[in-house]
C-alpha cells in the first residue's frame, strides 16, 4: 500500500473562475516522485465551517493532507484557525513566526491584521520557504501551504524531505500514430486483468500537426511490474498493426 | 439561496500529475454565468467504489452535479455504470446512442468495446455535442460529460439552456498599484460585515512589468448590493491614499 494523500484547494477565487488553478499538477507530480499517491483533491470554498470539517474527514482518511490558500493577513485567510480547530488544539501567537514577520516587515507596518498571521495552532512546525515570509506550518499530519504558486512550491521543496512516504510512482508509455482507443480497449482490459495493482490509462492525443493517436500508459510502485507490463504494452501495439514509440507524443 | 453545483473530475491522469486540468475554471465560470454556484469540486481517481460513493453523497448535497471524464470505450470508462449505481436505477443500451455510434463508426469498426460507450442509465437523457459522439447524458441531477476539453464545453454549451439556476453571478473590482493586503486587511473585514450576503475578496497581483498591488472585488448574486460594495472598495481604496483603477490589472 502506498502512503496516500488529499490535497485541498482552499478558495473561492478558484470557484468562482477567476484564477486558473496552478498548483493541483505540480503537488500531483512532486508527490508521485516521492511515493505519495495523491487520492484526492477537494476544492472548496473560504467558509470555516467547510473547510473544518473536510480537513477533519480527509484527515482520517488519508495519511497526508495538504492545502493551499488562506494564509494571508485578510478576513478570508482563515486556514490556520480552522485547521488548529479540526486537529483540536488552540490557535495561539507562536513567537518565532511573530519575530521573522516583525524582522521582515517593520514594527510600524506589523499591524494587527499582519500579526494574526503570526497564530498557528499549537504545536505546529513552519515550514520555512525561501521566497516569502508567509506562514505555512504542518500540524499531525495536515500540511498548511500558500496559495500562490512559487510560495508553495518553496514550502513544498522544503516539506519535501520530511514526509514519510513509499517507493516512488514510476511509469512507462508507448504511443502510436493513428491508433484509436476504441481499436485497443479489449485488448487492453486483458493486461490490465494481468496486472491488477497497476494503473494502466490510455490517452488519445492530436499532435499540433493534426496527427492523431493513443499513448498507453503503465504506471504504479513496484518498478518490475511498471516494466513487465511495458513490454506487453509494446507488444500489444505491434500485434494491432501499429509502431510503438517510446514516451509520449512530442512532434 | 444560489442554485448550488459540485463538479467532480474523475480521472487517474489529473491525480497523477500527467494532465493539467483544463475543465475546471471553464465550468466555474459558465455556471457563475447562469447563476450556479459552483460549491466544490473533487478530482477523483477512476475506481468504481469511490465514484459511486463521492456521487451519491455529493448530488444529496448539492442542487447539480457535473461529472467531467470516464465516458470512452477503455476499461478505465466506467462513469456511466457508477452514476447508474449511485442513482439505483440499472446501465442498459440507449438505442439512439447505438444507432448514433453505429452510424459515425460504421458498422465494422463498432466493436463490443465501442457498443459499451451506447451503455446509459436507465431514464438517461443523451447530452448532444457538435463536435464527436461522445455520450454524455443527464440522469436525475447528474450531468455527465466528456473529459476532453473542447468536448466537454460543447456539451455544457447544449446543456446550459436546460438547467435550473437562479439570478446569475455578478462582481466588481477595483485594483491600486502598491497597495498591499497588509494594509487593507481591517478595513476589509468592515466592508464584509456590512455585506454578509456577498463574498470580498482581495488579490494580490504582481503585473508582467513588475510593478505590485492587490485587486478587491465584490462578488454575489444581488447586483444592487454588488454595486453598493463596489463603491465602498473605492471609497475604501482612497481613503488609504491609493488611486482605484475599475477591473483588474492588465499592464
Amino acid at each position: 500500500m502506498p502512503t496516500t494523500a488529499c490535497l485541498l484547494v482552499i478558495g473561492n477565487e478558484i470557484l468562482s473562475g477567476r484564477t486558473q488553478d496552478a498548483n493541483i499538477r505540480f503537488l500531483a507530480t512532486g508527490l508521485g516522485e516521492l511515493g505519495i499517491a495523491l487520492e484526492e483533491v477537494r476544492v472548496i470554498p473560504d467558509r470555516p465551517a467547510r473547510i473544518v470539517n473536510t480537513v477533519t474527514e480527509c484527515r482520517a482518511r488519508f495519511d497526508h493532507v495538504f492545502t493551499t490558500g488562506g494564509i494571508g493577513p485578510t478576513h478570508d485567510d482563515i486556514t490556520a484557525a480552522c485547521v488548529a480547530e479540526a486537529v483540536g488544539v488552540p490557535l495561539e501567537i507562536h513567537p518565532e513566526s511573530y519575530r521573522l514577520l516583525e524582522d521582515y516587515l517593520g514594527k510600524e507596518k506589523f499591524n494587527p491584521a499582519r500579526q494574526r498571521m503570526a497564530m498557528l495552532p499549537r504545536g505546529a512546525t513552519p515550514i520555512p520557504n525561501s521566497v516569502s515570509v508567509a506562514p505555512g506550518f504542518t500540524i499531525a499530519n495536515v500540511h498548511v501551504m500558500a496559495g500562490i504558486p512559487r510560495v508553495m512550491q518553496a514550502m513544498f521543496t522544503a516539506l519535501a524531505p520530511t514526509l514519510e512516504h513509499g517507493a516512488p510512482l514510476v511509469s512507462v508509455g508507448w504511443h502510436a500514430i493513428d491508433l484509436r482507443e476504441g481499436a485497443l480497449a479489449e485488448g487492453l482490459t486483458a493486461i490490465q486483468a494481468a496486472f491488477p495493482a497497476l494503473d494502466l490509462g490510455s490517452y488519445p492525443f492530436e499532435r499540433p500537426d493534426g496527427r492523431r493517436g493513443v499513448t498507453l500508459v503503465a504506471k504504479g510502485y513496484d518498478a518490475g511490474s511498471v516494466a513487465a507490463a511495458g513490454t506487453q504494452l509494446h507488444d500489444f501495439i505491434v500485434e494491432l498493426g501499429h509502431t510503438p514509440i517510446e514516451g509520449e507524443p512530442v512532434a
